[in-house]
């Protein structure tokens, strides 16, 4: 019954050595049988170096933990304190999403198991004036415009550097937060901290997108094939060389008014969005991956409405497209029933030709806007991926 | 690369249909190979009617939602309003855990893939008060002494009503609080949420002992098999007949002092505890499921510290023994690095017999006390389970 008893039989039914054996060589059942009783998932790593950061067309892990962090003001040299805490923070990942400790870890067993642990940085428009590099900032790193939904709170917003951490277990991000913060802590302080939440990794069948709070199959409609990303969300260095293989990361935390969402019926909702709520495929079709038809009409009236969340969203040119990676957040309410919502990140090369346009269709006529709140907004540059030798941000600040 | 690419290729590696059908299976190529691919463990189910409520001898799910909701002053018929509170409850909770929508569920999808969701609910001491019964509370359910070393933040602490909802998916954790509270919002108010969190399911092999954020295997030592149970969880019904097959949860909240425990060097914090960090075996042994021994000397001087935890914390007796249940949690900091630690959770027939004496031991001379401090306390009677017929709490408030 309880923990031992329950993991040992728990073990029959799922997971372990054989299922790993069993779907490796799914051929040969004397290696399935035979298999050790090993790890599960969380030895799965995520490579590290490259052209680009991870955590980003990395397949969503179940759990995020984004921190904004400002530089302390009064640092003598800011720019070189901006290098060190780089430096450090590329040396504690390279080794952390590895399953390696980090070189002061003093939790070294908290650190084997990576669980397709991510660690992604990036840097407000701010930083750059800050360590005396403004005319190195890309000119797609720029404040966003506002718009009349916006109800911005400035807990929720900006920031000088962005910490990504994303795992499919909570423990990995819990330790490797506190590892990458303690080092920096000197140089740093906390702006905000949003933790956001996914299907647990293995409670679905494969390849099922997530759903939010609302009930809604989210994340249907993306960016996947690498040439799409290569196109719409790294960065090719021709605003700035330095930039080249990274991205702009637009962080909205949006709250979900769950109560006024909850009177609403099913039908209401549906035509809101212009997908079904059960299989998320658009009101035009049957499957979640058909793709929406927003000229079909019924009786002159058209089935998905033109101020449906869906038809608005849309990219209207390919100039439009970006990469979505949101997260559900469910915090602790004060008042109300629930204080939850979506963090929605998105990825793509330049913030006002892309998400802008999106924004501004959606912030004059979303049929979602009475259930969505925009609470807080930021953008970094995501920085481009980095060699064995070098360090992130390596390009810029030397 | 992105979402769907993701889940896709994972799908070789990892679970679903296949995981499941060759551990069900494992002499069979056949139906390994043919296996659809079907869900994963979302579908998993704990049942919900029984002698005791689900979610203490469960195994541990990788998510906790411990919610304390006080009953609305002014309420004309407390005892009504509790047993509306009780029946709502016991209706959704009974088909949450078996994957059904609730009664008026609004998210209908969240709620198809239980994960093993319990549902526990208890009552504080107050509550009897308040109802009108004070004559039917167990007497074992009673506000604890206090120790030297509670720092006790009134934030942390009390509620005349527990909602404790565990599951491996933190989707389903959300959407059940939401369900269960917003339905009672009239009659209670929320007083405090902890959210705590273990390893994800199917990240370590099976078996595997959770880590707190301190880095050590926590949960060694604990009471198990049914026969214990019965002796020192499950209340006889000797004090309070309605009260049969109810248990008392002792809740702490026990902050880790990680900014200091991080100073200190592997060897002292092995004597700390008693354990091994590697293994989490005792410091006399080499597997973790060795017996310590308390009595193993090297040199003239114990190898197991007398004021060691595990030295002070075993029972001395018998009677001294309770179910621990603890969840990590890591919550926003203001001003430190970490604001992390344990939500320490006991249940057993009576606190003061079995938790009290534990608890006064350590607070005297654990080895761990310059490391951890008890920000919260609180004591609900976890009400018995209850048959399909009826409902949580009936014999009490009939
Ligand atoms: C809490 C707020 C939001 C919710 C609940 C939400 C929900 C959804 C849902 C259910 C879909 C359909 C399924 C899919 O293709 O993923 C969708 C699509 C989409 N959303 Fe949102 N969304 C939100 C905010 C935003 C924002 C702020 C933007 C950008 C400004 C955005 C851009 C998109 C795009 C581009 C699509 C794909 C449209 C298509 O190509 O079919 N969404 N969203
Ligand atoms: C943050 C605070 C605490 C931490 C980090 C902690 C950690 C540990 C660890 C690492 C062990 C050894 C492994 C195991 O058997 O589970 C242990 C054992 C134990 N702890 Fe704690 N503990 C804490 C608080 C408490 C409290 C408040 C109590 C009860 C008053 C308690 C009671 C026990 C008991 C009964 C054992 C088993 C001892 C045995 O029979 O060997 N612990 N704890």
């Amino acid at each position: 019954m309880a923990e031992r008893n329950g993991a040992l039989s728990r073990r029959r039914l799922f997971t372990g050595g054989a299922a790993i054996a069993a779907a490796a060589t799914a051929t040969s059942c004397a290696t399935a049988e035979s298999a050790t009783p090993a790890a599960g998932f969380g030895s799965d790593a995520e490579a590290f170096h490259g052209p680009h950061q991870a955590g980003i067309a990395t397949a969503p892990q179940a759990h995020a933990l984004l921190i904004a962090l400002d530089m302390k003001p009064g640092t003598r040299e800011p720019r070189d304190a901006l290098a060190a805490v780089l430096k450090l923070w590329t040396a504690d990942a390279a080794r952390l999403t590895q399953g390696r400790p980090a070189l002061a870890d003093t939790e070294p067993e908290l650190a084997h198991r990576p669980a397709r642990l991510t660690i992604t940085v990036g840097l407000g428009p701010r930083a750059f004036d800050l360590i005396g590099l403004p005319h190195r900032r890309p000119d797609s790193v720029t404040e966003l415009p506002s718009f009349g939904t916006d109800r911005l709170d400035p807990r929720w917003s900006g920031g000088d550097l962005l910490l990504q951490i994303c795992a499919d277990d909570p423990v990995v991000v819990a330790h490797t937060a506190r590892v990458l913060l303690k080092n920096v802590r000197a140089m740093t302080s906390q702006r905000w901290r949003q933790r956001g939440f996914r299907t647990a990794r293995g409670a679905d069948g494969s390849g099922v997108t997530m759903r939010n709070l609302m009930g809604q199959v989210d994340g249907t409609a993306n960016v996947r094939e690498s040439a799409e990303l290569a196109r719409c969300v790294w960065d090719d260095g021709s605003r700035q060389p330095w930039f080249a293989g990274g991205t702009v990361l637009v962080l909205r935390r949006i709250r979900a008014e769950l109560d006024t969402w909850d009177e609403l019926d099913r039908a209401s909702k549906e035509l809101a969005v212009g997908r079904r709520l059960d299989t998320g495929a658009p009101l035009t079709g049957t499957d979640e991956f058909d793709e929406p038809d927003l000229a079909a009409t019924e009786n002159g009236i058209p089935i998905i409405p033109p101020n449906s969340h869906v038809a608005l969203a849309r990219h209207r040119s390919e100039d439009e497209r970006f990469l979505r990676r949101a997260y559900n957040y469910d915090d602790t309410p004060t008042g109300t029933v629930s204080e939850a919502g979506l963090i929605f990140a998105c990825y793509q090369r330049d913030p006002l030709r892309q998400f802008v346009p999106v924004q501004r269709r959606l912030a004059e006529s979303d049929a979602l806007n009475p259930w969505v709140t925009t609470i807080g907004s930021a953008v970094f540059a995501i920085l481009p991926g980095t060699g064995e030798g070098g360090y992130l941000g390596q390009s810029l600040v030397e």
